[in-house]
């Protein structure tokens, strides 16, 4: 990465062979960046410059990689915005390249254990919690009175559990429940019952004649009146609350009794995520994650990297990086049945970025993919998973999920993640209630804009006070402490969103 | 309705030609229901009985409509259950006959106005609530928060708010906003700003990065520092709860001007809808709902039916009720619509009814569709709604909603709905925080089951100890005293349901 001077510099070229550079600040017209490039408009932070002339038709790169052709003539120094540029054809998923990129040579992890809550099936809770998931919505208003009550009335007694949370959601009835695609929500609500995090004594709360039943939520010999409760056969408001507060004080003691040990890396299993990504998500907060992921895997960590519309015009590069025909096969089978998601209601990939990324100078979706994939650091990728499965491998993971912060942040939870590094450029105060998120911030700026709400600052990457390796490596020491027990500034404000799941079926 | 003895009456038999009735009670093998007619099988409550002999491919009808046909022959007194029926095809919605069926002769209402908030727009609240519309869930955990430290600090200093309602929600980013799809969910979050509960105080909250901006959210006056907060522009997580609670004071100080004053009924828009029905659900309360349609529209409200699914197969009949082509071309176009957005992901109107529905007795889509038009009572049809637009026309209006319950009511007080009437079969303890829902059970059972969560019972109509007439002006007055004030079960627990867009576009 070619940097202008340490401190005070104004542009970041990330590939010898890119023609434009990003500003690191505003710059303004005139101002003389490099040997024979002056800029000739007020171009805001983290937008492109021409670096040379670029003719109409002729690629504008970045990463090495074509970002679109020029739709007019470019001349050097000039401010190239999202309009200048024509989308190139996406890759083809047919015949991609796969285990020809198997990177062995990872960096070494200072430590190789963490603090964590065991669990029989082999993957470690990072909290202790006491979860309560629901078949439909219309459980949710009584449901969440007396969750409040619990956490006033019961929490305080058991000193080990760290917190009560309600999985509501919207799914469950008045949706077309045997739709091909039901698969998807049904199978993220099944895998929350088994979330590493509530440590197999969840609660279940129906109503009694929804569509999705406690025979296709859970496991038959899960189905006992110790773990369940049907509103319908409860005399009214009093009774439900009432049985309600018994059946959590029951779990609660159960749950009190689990303990914070010694564990190896192998039993955690980690989630990346963007939102709100800038010009700099892709040479900051996101490689410094991708070196993070380096060393979780290298210390046997499941990671977990997602949002198919991010990603898909870089997918070769992730093909590459496919241990076997048989996880880029699953690869591109993904990613068609997403094509084919979006083609159906005569929506592209152009729906991605934001107005908010291109605010944040982010042209189009192939310069946000590159930077996206980015996150994913360089190990080589064992597994593909679809919306809301469970891993078989350890390693990293591609796990398919759309964009959306909180579809992809619901998949990931049902795929059994248990912490989340969420990297954000304009920034976001999102959180989860079911697994500490740690959010990782791209610029300066937005770490003294929002200091109480960013837990990492890759900013210093930017403006050369820091490499990629060093904020990488704080990170990866954040996540140990984070799993480990410490907060995150959304759980010390206690800043969750709704648990969102994905349902691309119909709404009847 | 021809009915077996008052008190112990175990059948009904709603129109001359059905050839089965429903069991008001469970019947036991071998009991004799009425001359010659002696039950084959032990029947549950609410299930249907053949009244005669039923050759395989004859209709099977009731309410006076084929709801089927036989698929094998059935024996007088035979259980007739959702397996011996195939669906008819559905009504064609080409050169459907309007304007045919058109009752000027509706029932005097008892009063014709109620005390309510007056609004500029002419529909009255039947609430004063500070409502906090936003743009994207990402503002969601830190309003949360917020908005339980303003209703413990400052709504007891206003008397005469009842609430502080945040419109939270899982649309506004990651989705494909502009899909032409998209019009459904932005026009529901527009609407709900102006909502007439929030008497044109609404505060919007916004991160600064979402694809919902504020320009699509409002009218370009609305967008004032008085009415929006960006969370992007504000100093972390502190600062951000205190300009929410100053912007709350500000809002609440108006609010709290606002007071009840006599209102005619014209200013008032009622929602119906049904959810968890059962076979009782077309004799008993939906007919009652439908009665007290008839004296509100009498009277000069706007009231408001739903659910495509559920009413699809009856389209014919709602039809003939409208009061010109314009309005009944709408119908047929929402349909179609629906139909398409269905077939889209290979879904049939056999996804509905539920499991919960069958198990109270309600064969398939057209018994469903037969007591679910019942509501609607006779009035004229003036008005056919998109989902979640305002109403031009005072009256009975068919508002094209999805059958869910959340999505329904969502829809519906994004049309400007101030209270909703629902009926359930089965139970559920479904309540909104917007507006004030009375649900009106179908049978005694449930009313003795839930009794401190249902507010009108029908079931007395069943058992003969009460006419239609009378529990639907019973449940008129009811509407009356709840639009001025008087609290409903769910209020008084606090039972609320997420307000859940309907957005048929992909998430990106
Ligand atoms: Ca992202
Ligand atoms: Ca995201
Ligand atoms: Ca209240
Ligand atoms: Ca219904
Ligand atoms: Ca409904």
């Amino acid at each position: 990465m070619q940097e202008g001077k340490n401190v005070g510099i104004t542009y970041i070229k990330v590939n010898e062979s890119d023609n434009v550079a990003i500003t690191v600040n505003a710059i303004a017209s005139g101002t003389e960046i490099m040997d024979g490039v002056k800029v000739n408009q007020d171009i805001p932070q983290g937008h492109k410059i021409a670096l040379c002339n670029i003719a109409e038709g002729e690629a504008i790169i970045r990463y090495g990689v074509t970002l679109g052709y020029a739709l007019t003539d470019i001349q050097k120094g000039d401010w190239i915005n999202e309009h200048m540029l024509q989308l190139p054809i996406p890759p083809s998923l047919d015949d991609m390249s796969y285990a020809v990129n198997l990177m062995s040579d990872l960096p070494e992890p200072p430590v190789r254990t963490f603090m964590g809550f065991p669990n029989e099936d082999g993957f470690a809770g990072t909290r202790n919690i006491l979860g309560i998931v629901t078949t439909v919505q219309c459980v949710t208003g009584i449901l969440n009175n007396a969750v409040k009550k619990m956490k006033e009335t019961l929490l305080p007694q058991y000193p080990n559990v760290d917190d009560i949370v309600a999985i509501n959601h919207a799914y469950g009835c008045g949706v077309a429940i045997s739709a091909p695609d039901a698969v998807i929500p049904i199978r993220m609500l099944r895998n929350m019952v088994k979330h590493p995090n509530f440590g197999g004594e969840t609660m279940i709360i129906s109503l009694g004649c929804e569509k999705l039943t406690l025979e296709m939520l859970m496991d038959e010999d899960y189905n006992t009146p110790e773990n369940v409760l049907t509103l319908q056969e409860v005399n009214g408001h009093d009774a439900i609350i009432s049985e309600m507060m018994k059946m959590a004080q029951h779990k609660l003691k159960k749950l009190n009794k689990r303990q914070r040990v010694e564990l190896p890396l192998s039993q955690l299993c980690i989630g990346l995520q963007c939102g709100g990504s800038d010009a700099f998500s892709g040479v900051t907060a996101n490689p410094a994650a991708g070196y993070s992921a380096d060393l979780l895997v290298n210390a046997g960590a499941t990671v977990m990297f997602s949002e198919v519309t991010e990603v898909r015009d870089g997918v070769h590069l992730i093909a590459e990086r496919c241990v076997n025909e048989e996880v880029a096969n699953k690869l591109a089978a993904e990613m068609k049945w997403y094509d084919q998601y979006l083609e159906n209601s005569h929506v592209d990939r152009s729906a991605n970025p934001t107005p908010g990324n291109k605010k944040g100078g982010l042209s189009n979706i192939v310069e946000k993919a590159m930077g996206s994939i980015a996150k994913s650091g360089s190990s080589p990728i064992v597994e593909v998973l679809s919306p809301g499965e469970r891993p078989a491998e350890k390693g990293m993971i591609f796990a398919a999920t759309p964009a959306s912060d909180f579809v992809c942040g619901s998949c990931q939870l049902s795929s059994g993640m248990t912490l989340q590094v969420f990297m954000t450029g304009r920034g976001t105060p999102y959180g989860l209630a079911a697994a500490p998120v740690i959010k990782v911030g791209t610029r300066n700026d937005l770490k003294n804009m929002w200091h109480d709400l960013i837990d990492v600052n890759a900013g210093p990457i930017a403006t050369g006070e820091a490499t990629i390796q060093e904020i990488g490596t704080h990170l990866f020491n954040e996540i140990i402490d984070v799993a480990s027990g410490r907060q995150t500034c959304a759980e010390k404000y206690e800043i969750y969103n709704d648990f969102t799941p994905f349902n691309p079926a119909p709404i009847t």
